[in-house]
């Protein structure tokens, strides 16, 4: 049977994880957060009571294999200056389903059917989420609200909070959680990307409970939001917002450890090895390489598999 | 081998014509007009460089047999008062085609793929156009500009015009009329969406010289554009446009018609019998069955092959 693969995450980080696990035997199920609160998602959400549907319009493209006009559809942005502007055909073509079908899930359901995807694409939650942060500048302590603005603000993300603060997570995401082989964590931005699924109350025991091993892909460079944390530093932020929960493995890329001495003691803390591998592209290193990536991830996949059965 | 259908209209009427041709064997070609300048191909057509969507999603629906998501979004119009609200979203989605493969006819032809159309459907000219009208209301004769205007105007049209006035026809749409075994006018919007094809000069004359055989299918309710025109000035009003066309058959709902004298002679003036069916829906007697209309147009054809075939 196919290792079932629950990947967690929002916008680009979660497409290179996907683009990455696309190639691999595996039953693909994308988590997705419900908080992009900027641009065509900001827009749409601002008006209509949905799912800012732009991280989940960019994990169904990185599932699908096409690249015909549905594609090209689903992919356009409409340039110029009218009221189409700016806005992500793919997220107008989502918003529609989501009004026709009544339900987030069925729609991305059928999303995926349409583009041929290899896996699934879950909100974490089925409503719209904001993000909150307390972020120092300097000797300041401000309250940051919205994603968007979380993720440019300049200073350190003390404590990151969703609100409201105790959301539902999608049921369908649960399911997957407690029926998977591997939960992949990151890469994407730390604080509003990959963080915010621990903040939901049921979906944080879901995968503290799985009997999942779990496996945490590090960033290949720093973004505003975590600018002077070390990749040490995205571990023990991570592992904050899950009192108890361990990890199997750690994938970062050598280039961007330099010295692993740090890292591979901040994952060992959380019962982690370390994998290191060139991951990144040789062209653009601060993007994942999805070959690569999906080499890293099928190896930790495969001899961890054997070592479990090894053991049985 | 089947016989080849070239439909010209734009619209609900266009729609009707296409839904009734679909059960048919019979490789249809739908030429529609692109001067539409209400509603959301109104508002796209005046920010972008396209030409009005919305007549050619209606057709491109009308030859998909598709009920899944898909078809949903094509069909689908945003309600509520945000930029998108009154948007079709398959014009947003044929807009987006347009933009990413830069040629109206590769888009449709993309469109129809996706849909699994049951026939090409092609714009008549590849430039958005206008319609402009002379109407006399009383003593006063006005010129009335766009399409959308046209139509609801009170009064009578008295002279109905593109601008540009000398377009360009499409090529593929002269290929098709050049090829084709039938050529399809009406049902309509008589003015505004049947005649403009006559208003192409190179779309009328390949009306004219094709060696096709004609059917005008007449509408079954007066509009707000042709109140106070008889059927049989439909008729007249329609052969004003092309001096020297005949016509081979023409179709009228028997309840629409009344009293069939008029109209036989009217058809007979431009050498067509006129055939009477009820091809209404019993339900709403405006609105053409489409399966009735369907039966109506197998048989002129069929009928109309076997006499053919006896000539000779």
């Amino acid at each position: 049977m196919n290792s079932r693969v629950v990947a967690f995450g929002g916008g680009k980080g979660l497409a290179a994880s996907l683009r990455a696990l696309r190639g691999l035997d595996a039953d693909i199920t994308a988590v997705v957060t419900v908080a992009d609160d900027g641009g065509s998602s900001g827009r749409l959400r601002a008006t209509r009571p949905l799912i800012p549907p732009g991280d989940l319009r960019k994990a169904l493209l990185a599932l699908s294999p096409r690249e015909d006009a549905l594609a090209d559809m689903f992919g356009h942005r409409f340039e110029g200056d009218d009221e189409l502007a700016g806005h992500a055909l793919g997220n107008l073509m989502l918003a529609g389903l989501m009004e026709t079908l009544g339900d987030p899930v069925a729609a991305l359901d059928a999303a995926a059917a349409l583009l041929d995807a290899t896996g699934r694409v879950i909100p974490m939650a089925t409503v719209p989420l904001d993000i909150e942060a307390d972020i120092t500048n300097g000797a300041a302590t401000t309250v940051v609200r919205g994603q968007h603005d979380v993720a440019v603000a300049r200073g350190n993300v003390e404590q990151v909070r969703l609100l409201p603060p105790h959301p539902s997570a999608c049921p369908e995401a649960l399911g997957a959680i407690a029926e998977a082989d591997w939960l992949v964590f990151g890469p994407g931005s730390w604080y509003t990307s990959v963080i915010p699924h621990l903040l939901v109350p049921e979906l944080r025991e879901a995968i503290i409970a799985s009997p999942a091993r779990r496996v945490v892909v590090l960033n290949l460079a720093a973004e505003n939001e975590t600018s002077g944390l070390s990749l040490a530093g995205h571990l023990a932020a991570f592992a904050a917002y899950a009192p108890g929960l361990t990890i199997d493995v750690v994938i970062a890329d050598t280039q961007a450890t330099g010295d692993p001495e740090p890292v591979t003691r901040a994952a060992q803390s959380l019962g982690a090895r370390l994998e290191l591998a060139a991951v990144a592209e040789s062209a653009s290193p601060t993007r994942h390489d999805h070959g690569a990536l999906a080499v890293a991830l099928e190896s930790v996949i495969q001899r961890t598999e054997v070592g479990k059965s090894a053991w049985r």
